[in-house]
């Protein structure tokens, strides 16, 4: 058996090798598809994307390939599952392929070197909104799929399940709610997600453990109507003073939050894994300076800015909608403005609770003439997985059979909340093996996928896959 | 000659009643103009509104009209001056008629109930952008012209120019220079400005005061590009959180401004001035009910509504570009964000050394990881017109003949910033005698301009040009 697993393990990277450009070319028709999910005006792209996703499941021999609706009367906006099986390896275990076909925004579009829908090679990368996250890491998962079954001639060495969302980037309820609901359709020995990134190029990479968060929008209303600042300056409440007053008083300067309790569950990661942290080639001046290339790093004293992005929480604001953004002046007191401000939550946190804390503080400190309205807009657990289990080494093993080198176990500061509900609901180990590059420019103008990342994603999930089919 | 006079204002008067339909047709189409002058995008739009006041003014047979460009090469953005004069009227006084053709932006346009550019009647108001600011003020001054040229035959009783510019609501640079280098063009006894309100419906009313303002933009830079909040938030800074950091210590809660030396050439208002204040119809509930609909009024403890919004400085914030704006959730941190951000003045305050102590104090607030860039968009500067002279007599009697009422005099809080330069450059006095109400919706959604005032005030300035001629 061995032998045979190793026989189609090598036909299916032969023909993922030999495949490699047309792989390629079959992602950019993906990527072409602006299928924005938090924007209503891209409701038929998205649409669009899940289907192209389902017909190349189809075409490469998946069973039971679905789109599964999740819109309801309450969640009108909700985006299909694209679900696909193959459960004939007999005695095999079952691994969960989970990616997500949806994309953040493109703005600011005038930022972007090449338009983020028309996929442009360039330097040996991709560059797409949704190259990378994670348009390009999902196809690894179908082109590994093909590659095996092209290799096994309609055989798998091992049981699959695949699900795609299409609101990963808005929050993933509808996958969440069908995980609650059908979990038993999911049913998996372990769940493989591909949404992560490698710590540094050529190093090998899980991912043990991801943020929460909180989403939020804080509406701050003033006068009645829009007023003129110059008629009405010093007498009526201006919504965005209030919602800086507000803002100033959730963070101080030093990056700490000031919420009450908000810190109370937040649990340390273990010396061992603060160990392996410091073991990590990074350098915080070169990583202040080549990846985020600011005059100073921000955040909390006395943690390391991997703790600090990994393993602490965080408050970011995203946007302020109101008032006037024109060029030039307009002088008006805006009726009203808003702020999109999000928490990153870590174990053992969670968002229920930190919400009500944060919207609490919010309301208790609300400026004088002014109306405060608090809105989660949607949240996600933080989640630590084993890594001391079969699948892992499968993993490690497969990776360092591509890269040549030892796997690095690191955390992610980002948040997929999928994997918090497949460990939670469904209790499912789960792989987090990505392969973008720090310097992807994820949810940023110029996002890209390294080409050669793509390849050898393709490569080790046709080995992961064989192995946990072999064990 | 004062018999002729009176018999020629009667005609005049008789004139502009019969002919009131059609004047408001006639500033209907004026309105039409979207001549926003702060968007580059209607650049001819204004154009073609400043064409359509310079058309009239020659049919109603003003002399020597023109368009004077302001645009040069360092402001190519400049709008048209229209210059129109009647010099025949030997030995009687010469009335500089100000007014503005350009309007502010109409955003948010849907609150509008009835387009911002298809002037609609209702209730006895007509709503447009522009309504009261200033194009249907300034049509009451070209209105009052043609009535009393009808009436005179040809002749009118007093010397006139006529100066409308086509940037008030961006500051005025292109007039102020034009005053600085050709003031002797605009050479007159007294400067007619209807760009202010009533204090109260009915009641006639008299502006001697301004504030002035510095509009600027706060720019904060971060990150090298647009970062996620997940991957980077507790490392990379935050330009919105550090703006909101900056607002905060710009303004205390209590509405005092906390730029070191900002109040130091504050004068108060006189006493004589602070009792007639005290004696106006006004009621800062009924004011904080009717007219601004907020919870509370805000500002400076220990002053007056009235005062805090006629003779204190203000602060507000109008709008913070950046970021994600859309709705739903980007987790974005933005790699700079802005704040438009004003200050109004008062005397004896000068725009210059309000910024220099603004620009520094921002500047010495940076927040960590964060570089700032000030800019001042606009300036105008306070003032304070004298009340004893026979022009505000002959204003104030004009309005006593069709209000039946003793004259008001009022401050305004907002800027005009010619007045300015009228008072400081000419030496011009200035009467500003305007028509519009507390709630005609300046500068937001649904202006208005009330069309009894409108005819209350052609009538006005026809007996008030009358009077000035027949002294």
């Amino acid at each position: 058996m061995s032998v045979t697993v190793t026989e189609t393990t090598a036909a299916a990277v032969e023909f993922a090798k030999t495949n490699g450009k047309q792989f390629v070319e079959e992602l950019k028709e993906l990527l072409r598809i602006p299928s924005v999910s938090t924007a209503p005006e891209h409701r038929d792209d998205v649409r669009r994307a899940a289907q192209f996703c389902a017909d190349e499941l189809t075409r490469i021999g998946m069973e039971h390939v679905e789109l599964i609706e999740t819109a309801t009367v309450d969640r009108p906006g909700g985006h299909a599952l694209v679900y696909a099986e193959y459960l004939q390896a007999t005695g095999k275990p079952t691994v969960l392929c989970y990616g997500h076909y949806d994309v953040q925004p493109a703005e600011p579009l005038d930022e972007w070197k090449s338009p983020p829908f028309e996929p442009t090679e360039r330097d040996g990368n991709i560059y797409a909104r949704g190259a990378v996250d994670d348009k390009g890491q999902m196809w690894m998962h179908v082109k590994a799929i093909e590659a095996l079954m092209v290799a096994g001639h309609g055989v798998l060495p091992v049981n699959l399940r695949v699900i795609l969302e299409g609101e990963e980037e808005v929050g993933g309820e509808g996958i969440a709610k069908f995980v609650r609901e059908h979990g038993a359709r999911l049913k998996a020995d372990v769940a493989l997600v591909s949404d992560t990134e490698m710590f540094a190029p050529d190093l090998p990479t899980l991912c043990v453990g991801l943020r929460g968060m909180i989403y939020t929008e804080i509406e701050a209303r003033g006068a009645r109507t829009d007023l003129h600042s110059g008629m009405y300056g010093g007498a009526a409440p201006n919504p965005f003073v209030a919602l800086a007053q507000v803002i100033a008083k959730l963070k101080d300067e030093d990056g700490k939050i000031l919420i009450p309790g908000f810190y109370d569950k937040v649990a340390a990661p273990t010396v061992a894994e603060l160990q392996a942290w410091k073991a990590l080639p990074f350098d915080e001046e070169e990583y202040r300076e080549a990846e985020i290339g600011s005059s100073a790093l921000t955040g909390e004293p006395g943690f390391s800015a991997l703790e600090r992005t990994w393993a602490r929480p965080t408050l970011d604001v995203h946007g302020m909608p109101g008032g006037f953004v024109g060029s030039g002046a307009k002088t008006v007191i805006p009726a009203k403005a808003v702020a999109k401000v999000s928490l990153r939550l870590v174990p053992d946190m969670t968002p229920a609770e930190s919400f009500a804390q944060y919207k609490s503080f919010v309301e208790s400190i609300c400026p004088k003439g002014i109306q405060l309205e608090v809105r989660l807009i949607h949240s996600g657990d933080p989640i630590v997985v084993s890594t001391d289990n079969e699948y892992v080494r499968a993993a490690t093993e497969s990776m360092r059979e591509v890269f040549g080198k030892e796997t690095v176990f690191v955390r992610g500061g980002g948040s997929i909340p999928i994997v918090g509900d497949f460990v939670r609901e469904l209790k499912t180990p789960t792989v987090m093996m990505g392969f973008g590059l720090p310097d992807d420019n994820l949810h940023a103008p110029n996002e890209k996928f390294h080409l050669a990342n793509f390849h050898r994603g393709i490569e080790s999930i046709i080995r992961f896959l064989a192995k946990v089919g072999a064990a």
